[in-house]
């Protein structure tokens, strides 16, 4: 039987459009079956502009979304059929082997927390995000599911980023740095401190080499790096908008001439490849590490090519066992401590 | 008698050629006179070069030197002579109205707080960071002097960088938000919270818009942004990184193939145009806002041109009373809470 994901429809900028032809061409090209939860309906009309011929996609209908702006706690006690709901229960109740969704994001998180739990050791629950570089992409985490951290959670953070890396990003033995504000030891605030100090004493384990700085996210020299869900998820937006300011002066820069147009239309082939190389698009989702289950919580602007590439991440995670490998380091790490 | 600044000689990568030779342009371009502090034959031999007729450059001769990796306290109790010392001492003594350092930041920033002393009320000084955006520059604070924060120090540097966007930046009112990890009520950490909450009572006087993200430090549309040190230093080398990390990937798409070196070649005087709007050398340096004195801190990579600029941020303090004003503000600001 092949692998089930399932995919909340209705969530995200695009939904159900872009959703449903995403899915669409996950099944397609990775012979995966697919489980789409919202308004029946709509869903079907999206599918009928595609050729699914022999694909595996199934409907679970629901009338209820959460949308982009409420309140996720509250709006999970309210809707208790919402699109994110009824995807995350296909997981829980072994119907599907993983989730991908677009909508709210700490909707996404609540609602797979509440419904597959934890993994057994595992105290919070981590976003776990990859990010482009110069070289190959990297794990940055936390990406914003907790904003108030201490030194243990950073080390649980750290053993699932060291997991993810290596099965999912295929680091053999993935170098792990800490966010900090000054490479050497002794900088930065009281919780960078105090897990620098946690850190070290695993530190062959982890592969710990020590402070890293906001610059080394983007060298591909540290393949997992640690920080708080406050920090991390700043990290994340601030690369967002930097990359977007570039593309922003340079359109202005290319247009401020006719001869700077012709140039640009002849560096465009040349434009595509710098983009292919920092695509976001391309990595698709963030992975929620620490629960039973597979749970991909994908951009809210997700278009078709970006909820496809979630779905791939979905499907590694599930084919690679990830969360089997984090319980087992998880394990092997406490017995270190006895 | 004209504005005298004092500019350490021997901090940073390039000390002393590139700091005498931005000093000497300075007193050229912007009519002041300058206070080189350092080793007095060093500094005479790089003086040597150019063409000093006319200028006001005096020299304060040391032989001790802070080095970038030591730690600022000790070093700074090891050498009673340093040449970041001595430079602060201008200042305290009043023979200088400002001082610019590219060395060791920790030691500048310690050296200035030590020498100077804190302005009335002000509990901690900032690091106020000036950063390229798609629009105009804007303020982020703090930039990395304190790691840890409360919310009272929070509200300080709302007070400070608003001064600094009016006076510095030209902004009559400038929009001031607080960074966090989501635009709602009631998101964020802790820190984020309580600070929100602080910010909200004197919120027509600081034109307070409320929480701005990660990606809006580049959208030019806020001009003062506020987060702690650890949360500011980390912004500010994420987005280094980041343009970094572009321009590295843009050189390699224009040397895949000898047709795209052509474009590259064409397209020059485009990036050249680029590289303008993001340039951090022309911001020149940091401002320690909070210390009774004027003081700039620049980065170790400052070549001539970001030191030339760094006095001129220098010099603009000391004209506009930058610090009378933050105190003045600072009593406004108390009393209305009475």
């Amino acid at each position: 039987m092949p692998i089930r994901i399932a995919v909340d429809a209705m969530g995200g900028d695009y939904a159900p459009l872009e959703i449903v032809k995403g899915a669409v061409e996950a099944a397609k090209e990775y012979n995966i079956a697919i489980q789409l939860v919202g308004n029946e309906v709509q869903i079907k009309e999206e599918l009928a502009k595609y050729d699914t011929a022999g694909l595996d996609i199934g409907i679970t209908h629901t009338d209820e979304v959460i949308e982009m702006g409420e309140a996720p706690a509250k709006a999970l006690r309210a809707k208790k059929k919402a699109s994110i709901v009824l995807t995350v229960e296909s997981v829980a109740k072994g119907e599907s082997q993983g989730l991908v969704a677009a909508g709210s994001t700490g909707a996404a998180m609540a609602a797979s927390l509440f419904g597959l739990g934890r993994l057994p050791g595992i105290k919070r629950p981590v976003i776990c995000c990859t990010m482009p570089t110069a070289k190959n992409p990297i794990a940055l985490l936390d990406g914003g599911a907790n904003s108030d951290c201490d030194a243990e959670m950073l080390l649980e953070f750290a053993i699932m980023g060291k997991i993810f890396a290596q099965l999912i990003l295929g680091y053999d033995n993935p170098r792990l740095g800490l966010m900090n504000i000054g490479e050497e030891e002794g900088k930065g605030n009281e919780l960078a401190k105090a897990t620098y100090n946690l850190l070290t004493t695993k530190k062959e384990q982890l592969n710990f080499i020590g402070n890293v700085e906001g610059r080394d996210t983007f060298t591909g020299d540290v393949h997992v790096i640690i920080c708080d869900g406050f920090v991390g998820n700043v990290i994340l937006k601030t690369a967002e908008g930097a990359f977007k300011m570039v593309t922003k002066l340079l359109k202005e820069q290319f247009k401020s001439s006719f001869v700077n147009m012709l140039i640009g239309l002849l560096a465009k082939s040349v434009f595509a490849g710098f983009k292919k190389r920092i695509d976001y698009e391309k990595i698709g989702g963030a992975l929620l590490l620490g629960v039973k289950g597979v749970s991909v919580i994908a951009h809210g602007s997700s278009k078709a090519y970006a909820v496809k590439n979630a779905i791939r991440v979905a499907k590694e995670a599930v084919e690679k066992d990830v969360n089997t490998k984090i319980v087992e380091m998880y394990n092997e790490s406490m017995k270190a401590n006895d």
